[in-house]
């Protein structure tokens, strides 16, 4: 079982690696077989079809996010400190990533997958739903706690945040710009400053206010 | 020499709709001829390799981006109802395409093949970066008119306008957002307001400045 286990794992960092470079397109039983040096009736004992293949690539990729930019995050603040975490942390990954072949699968899964009905979809649309709920979460507590101003549309701002999010990454792996970095903290500070209470000129809320009554929008 | 060129022509389209689908990796030679009806070999006899092929719909789908969006703009006056043109034929352009399977296919390239390295992410990158040359541009040109305050960074704000682009994208396409038309709205008007010299509470400069000092950040 543990030897199982342990191939079914050395399976789906290889085909993390493959999707990277190939897209899932180019992530083929047959590609991934000679890969790993293993035939296909060999992988097929491990994945029962292509489509769980995807399924388990995405998955992990997800579970890796979630480790590097969800729960380090949550060790900021509540508020805006915990909001500048997730973004902070999703730059550093986006990063990291910058020097391998291939880059984020998940942005480009977004893309590659946003038409195939499926199981490899399903999944990847709920994770890229959870990330807009942490940011838009985020911003709500930042307006009880006073940081943002009562009138924030939050899910707007999330949606704000996530364009940053992807010309950062179109920026860094497509186009090259040399200072992608600098122009995500600027258009970052652009948004939170105008999210924050003093830049309407309306004084801060108390803070604190329940989470049913700062949800009205 | 006619016949040729419209077989031609009429394989590119093919070929863009299975791109559309399928990615660049699911375009395949095989994949296209029997789509098209054709042998392996008649299909070589116009293009002499897959990197010619995804050079062709590549090209073939700037062309009609160029048409659809670019020209159309250019009838709205200099300055910011320019950049609004643009953007609003941005989204005319992709709203279009929700319908059909598979979507914008510069977008579907930025991400697949932004790690390939030939001549078709050359010809991708070119024309991605000639687009947010056509954003910052009109906003300097906005910024001449005296439309926009005369120290926005222009670059930025492409950058910044790419983004709303690129989420708007994810929203109708991956997330099927309902009110994804409503966000990009939104999200372009406080970019603009955000650029607009009144917005910063200092006077709006003298119109028509030269091309070079605008330039200046």
């Amino acid at each position: 079982m543990a030897k199982g286990s342990d191939t079914r794992a050395r399976i789906i960092d290889d085909a993390i690696k493959l999707a990277s470079l190939e897209g899932f397109a180019g992530l083929t039983v047959g590609r991934l077989a000679e890969r790993i040096g293993m035939s296909k009736s060999g992988l097929f004992a491990h994945f029962k079809s292509k489509e769980e293949i995807d399924v388990a690539v995405l998955a992990e990729a997800v579970a890796r996010f979630r480790d590097v930019v969800f729960l380090k995050a949550l060790q900021a603040p509540r508020g805006e400190p915990r909001l500048r975490a997730l973004l902070d942390r999703w730059f550093d990954w986006s990063n990291d990533l910058v020097g391998q072949p291939g880059g984020c699968l998940i942005t480009q899964a977004t893309v590659e997958l946003d038409d195939r009905p499926g199981r490899a979809r399903d999944l990847l649309v709920e994770s890229q739903q959870q990330w807009l709920d942490a940011l838009s979460r985020a911003s709500r507590v930042a307006v009880e706690e006073g940081h943002f101003r009562s009138d924030l549309d939050t899910e707007l701002f999330a949606f704000q945040l996530e364009g940053v999010i992807l010309a950062t990454h179109q920026a860094q792996r497509l186009l090259r710009t040399p200072d992608a970095e600098q122009r995500f903290h600027r258009a970052v500070e652009h948004l939170l400053a105008s999210a924050r209470a003093s830049s309407t000129g309306t004084t801060p809320r108390a803070p604190r206010r329940s989470r049913t009554s700062a949800k009205s929008r």
